[in-house]
């Protein structure tokens, strides 16, 4: 499997066992997020700030409106550091110390840059329906010339990325381990619920 | 219901009607999610980092290893932000530029301040326990003085906070009221799992 270069900022130093560098990983967790946070810096002051988010192979994209601040400072090519997080299960141990949680987070550091080629653009924007809803693309109103002239897209280089994941059970205390409470995961499931279609009201 | 005050960095400039200032949103939203994400910048590079969080009263409080990056610089007061995000669902509609999402989130600035007193840590631990299982606490090993002296617990008051809600279904141009394609509204639901017990294996 292709691993991810460790660099000065993705050398995980807290935990470094759950450390994972392999694009593989790295991809997947980024696949089933629908959404990131992004961090940046305007004038010496910190944003978190989250949009949706696609990859399309070591490209991670993030598009919206020409008047979003976000876009706009990122569009610069400022430093920024992106995160995703899935949260997987509560981790319930004996003692409170040991409690934990299931996850698989990615952070990605590095400079956004517009997409300028409309094909490319065009390319990243069905492939984004596509990974939602395979086929919707060629069903729904493709964008019009000035849909695509009031969106901006920005893509950052999957380059300098590492994925931390936890999983399995609680990790106690030997000295814990009969204590007298339930000791487990309590996992968290994120499924698609009951499609709501939208029903439009026509004037009798 | 009380307000929070907005401020040059909390007002919402962009879908500025999606902007809810009231503390009753901001705090549910805040204590639905289980993890949020940390904006700061050390020597010009920004960092987004998750990890989990809770709330007593009108503060945010975060927690982990002394040895933490994270917690080590933000409890030198620097600059942060920390964003919440719920994704509630997907809004499929007729044209692909009027697709958006569900969602709930909040953005907080402000300083994180290390929690010194003993009882207020020791109280706080106990609010994050019986948010997530009211009744535990009583149950589990509660922190031995070296565990609570291993950990680091900061406070970030929450004042500067405001929180960005969209929902319901999609909003199209009437032109494209008529596009043949299913539109509509895909809920995302998280749910927990069914609990997996840590069955410890003993010796025979």
């Amino acid at each position: 499997m292709s691993q991810l270069p460790q660099t000065p900022l993705t050398r995980v130093r807290r935990a470094a066992k759950r450390a994972d560098y392999d694009r593989e990983t790295v991809h997947a967790i980024l696949d089933e997020a629908h959404a990131c946070h992004i961090a940046f810096s305007v004038d010496g002051q910190p944003h978190c700030i989250p949009t949706a988010h696609w990859r399309v192979d070591d490209v991670l994209y993030i598009h919206g409106s020409n008047g979003s601040r976000l876009l706009r400072e990122l569009a610069k090519g400022i430093p920024a550091s992106v995160c995703v997080t899935l949260v997987d299960g509560l981790v319930m141990a004996r003692s409170a110390f040991s409690h934990s949680m299931n996850y698989r987070s990615v952070v990605l550091y590095g400079q956004f840059l517009p997409v300028e080629d409309e094909a490319e653009a065009w390319a990243s924007l069905e492939a984004f329906m596509e990974h939602l809803a395979p086929g919707r693309w060629k069903e729904v109103r493709q964008p019009s010339p000035q849909e695509m002239a009031a969106t901006t897209l920005l893509a950052l280089p999957i380059e300098q990325a590492v994925a931390k994941v936890r999983s399995g059970p609680p990790v106690d205390d030997e000295a814990d381990l009969d204590w007298p409470v339930w000791a487990g995961v309590w996992p968290l499931e994120t499924r698609l619920g009951t499609p709501q279609p939208h029903q439009v009201e026509t004037a009798v």
